[in-house]
Parts: structure tokens; sequence; C-alpha cells
């Protein structure tokens, strides 16, 4: 996916995670067009951090954001609502969504 | 991976999650038999209360625990300790670690 980055490139703590755990129906049924517009939306939302993303059958897609208003305003979006709702009714059989404050973080790079 | 759930069974929040995210090496080099033996050694610590993994070329494992205090005994753990050493000198090009605490959470289940 071109848009994804590997790692986020989050600032110093306090900040905001939210981590969205799916499962997905097999077929495409336009996700992916709906998942790379919804990556330029979110890129553009104020207090938006980055995200990281991997799925096997299991998906986990984790965004970061400067605050908790961010991230209502995120959710409230109107072009976001609406994938929500195709989201229901036809790509995920099953999510959970976590909202957490990151307290702390630390990092391995091989040199 | 006979130990893997799909969503973690967690609690109603607060509690704590630990987003581990990380590139491994492409080759296996023992991982798979240390990733099996940590996730044992994982169920059976006080205050862990369920994991969630998945891989592409990122890797993101999400593991929930009840407080803190929790989290800094995992990481103390003898064995942990060995395992992440081999970690950082074998399997690991790079990993980020953040440690955030669960506010708020909701969730989705098709009929």
């Amino acid at each position: 996916m071109k848009n994804k980055k590997y790692f986020a490139d989050t600032p110093k703590p306090p900040y905001y995670a939210v981590i969205f755990t799916s499962i997905k129906i097999e077929e495409d049924k336009g996700y992916s067009v709906m998942s790379e517009k919804m990556i330029e939306l979110l890129k553009s939302q104020e207090g938006f951090l980055g995200f990281e993303s991997a799925r096997e059958e299991l998906g986990i897609t984790v965004s970061y954001w400067k605050d908790e208003e961010s991230i209502l305003k995120w959710k409230a979006n109107i072009e976001h609502r609406e994938a929500q709702k195709l989201g229901k009714s036809i790509w995920y059989k099953e999510y959970k969504i976590r909202v957490a404050k990151v307290e702390r973080d630390y990092e391995f790079k091989l040199n």
C-alpha cells in the first residue's frame, strides 16, 4: 500500500492511540478503495500523528492522536461516518476499538 | 499459530495495553519456537488479560494488562529478559513499544 509507512513517527508521550482490531469478509467489495481514501483523509485531520497497520486473518490498525478531542472529531467526520456505516453493513464481521493514552514508549533500532 | 485467539477478551476499562510494533529479519532462526514459548509464559503472568497479533512486513502485537505493575513484572521476568536479548541480537531489525492506558472501548459484531 503506497500510503503505508512502517513505524508511526510519534512525539514524546503523552499522546493517544486508537487500537482498531477487526475481522473482514474475504471479498474486497470496495474496501481497498475506501481504505486508501480514508488514509488520505486521515492524514489531513487535525491532531493526527500517524498510524501502523498489519493484517493476517485478524487486522490491527493503531492510529495515534494528539488528544481525545482530535479522536472525537475524526469519529464524527462526515465522510468517515459514511465509511463506518459501510464497514458495518459490508466489510467487517467483527471489530473492537480501544482508546488509550500512551504514557511512555521506547525503541530499538539495529545499527 | 495454535495459541492465537483473535480478539482479546478484555474487561471493562481502565486497563493497560502494550503496543509492540516490529520489523523482523526474514529468516526464522529460532524465533517461532521462542514466540510460542513466550506466549505460554505470558499466559501464566499475573495481571495478563490477553493479546492480539498480526504481521505483514510490519508486525503488531498488543498485549493487555490489569495494571502497570504487571507490565513491569513481565518486562523483568528472567526468561522474558533472555528472549529480549535474543530479540535485539538476532530477530529484530527495529521495534517500538508503547505503554498505554485504555480508557474506553466499544465493539461491533455481525448478527
